[in-house]
């Protein structure tokens, strides 16, 4: 066990991120005592029943009076309601961050409404799974995942040193980069994919020529990768595409452009054009491998059966 | 161990796929003895090394010559030419067979090339990796996966039971189509994601805003998925889309619309159709997982271990 970073910490909505924050928190030992609340009566219930805060209240108000590190954990379309419903309770010299995967609009959303008497540090751990809810949570979600701390210009060193030191206790590799920048990356790292997985699984199920049964029986070719993706929380996701439009759409304009290439090369039969982007597309996979961010391992969507 | 269906089975083009029915069906007692044939002596050489065959030849025209079960597992694109090939050589009553991912331009390449004294019944295990070669294959892939069988209309139903009693004791389900509506399922389930991904992936790779290394390292948010199967073989995946033009340009055009519709949702800011259409596609994962085509455990492109 370390040495406590924060003697309290409160997180608004213990949905999976947030109470797998609460879980890996406890687990290293970063903090003394764990705060969170839920404005639903099942969700408080749940998070008793696991066991994974010491303290379960029904207003953010009330989390947040003693924390010394607050992290806003809900969709990103309400976090600026949020900041000002708990801007007049958080104490002084108080850390207030988040885990939303935009960050300008985050900035621009909950940064007027927080005092001068607290620090805040907007964070986004890449990190995450197609579930939701606090039992979807798990201690381990963040190990040798990426944070990416946008600290608006003028932030407090210290505060910001002292998030990064919470983060990497929690096994994430921190990086620091501006808010603009951030939603660049993501949109074509994260919201492009999402959006072109939920598209393409709509697509499928609104065929005439092939039935939703063939369609889930033989996905195993490609299709199911898909459908994993496009599974993620609905909400969360209509308010990142909100939020962040202006990358996305530059992105969405790109990947139009490349689809129509690939498109011509199929009428057209050119098999030269396919092969060289096939060929192409296969070095940047390797690169991940190398950068730690997968297995090499094959992926059947179950248990790898051959080699470990 | 069952007693085998056939005595001898010829594998030709032992890369993952062929390697696979080789080291399962001797696994499961399917086939007296395995032959395999190879034009690269490097390919040759790892086979021998691997020991998954009774024989490894340099020629087709050897491979086939004793066989009762020939199984072509060649890209797409040079199935064709092995048929011309390997038809003076067949034995008369054997079982003529391929593992293509497409099965109109199969019927319509390699059928007229085949004697009168042989069954041409195709296939395609619905199963793979992003892997190739000999070295990537293992038993345990067709195992609860299907295997699509598309006899052309006339095709001796012994010869098509006997090739299904092969597939179900590797592990598979069997199902039988007609090629033409093979080819539209698949455009649906595997050709348009894997078009998608190979789309995708060189997008990201093109941008100036954000580099490579930024690309790889947050990955983790939807990206890397769809490297794995940007990663699958070029040379397959080019002949799949020369070979299933038709289809794939149909179900691109449907792809097509359904992005626009989603990229005006958010041009226009209205949330209502994002949440609408992201609610509708979870709904088709939970499908995916009721057919058992994948488990409900979430994917961090590692070992799950939280759960299992």
């Amino acid at each position: 066990m370390s040495k406590p970073l924060f003697d309290t910490l409160a997180i608004i909505g213990p949905g999976l991120i947030g109470s797998s924050i609460m879980r890996a928190a406890r687990a290293q030992g970063a903090v003394r005592s764990i705060v969170t609340s839920s404005r639903s009566p099942e969700t408080r219930a749940r998070v008793v029943a696991l066991g994974i805060a010491d303290k379960v209240v029904a207003t953010n108000a009330e989390a947040v009076q003693d924390a010394d590190l607050v992290i806003v954990c809900v969709p990103v379309g309400v976090c600026g309601a949020v900041a000002q419903e708990i801007a007049p309770h958080l104490k002084t010299g108080a850390i207030v961050s988040d885990v939303g995967s935009v960050k300008a609009s985050i900035v621009r959303d909950m940064g007027p409404h927080l005092p001068d008497t607290v620090h805040f540090v907007p964070a986004h751990p890449v990190a995450g799974t197609e579930h939701s809810g606090p039992d979807a949570g798990f201690a381990e979600l963040f190990e040798n995942r990426w944070c990416i701390l946008t600290p608006p210009e003028g932030t407090d060193k210290e505060a910001v040193d002292r998030l990064s030191a919470f983060w990497t206790l929690l096994g994430a590799n921190v990086e620091i980069m501006t808010p603009e920048h951030h939603d660049l990356v993501l949109a074509v790292t994260s919201h492009l994919p999402h959006l072109i997985a939920y598209t393409i699984v709509g697509t499928a199920d609104e065929l005439e020529t092939v039935t939703r049964s063939e369609v889930l029986k033989f996905s195993a070719g490609g299709f199911r990768d898909f459908t994993r993706i496009a599974a993620s929380d609905p909400t969360m996701w209509r308010d990142i595409f909100l939020a962040n439009k202006d990358a996305v759409l530059e992105m969405l304009g790109r990947f139009n452009e490349d689809v129509s290439a690939l498109t011509k090369a199929i009428r057209h039969g050119d098999g030269d054009a396919l092969f060289e982007q096939f060929t192409r597309t296969r070095a940047i996979r390797r690169g991940i491998i190398d950068a730690g961010q997968d297995t090499p391992d094959a992926d059947f969507g179950r248990p790898h059966g051959h080699d470990d």
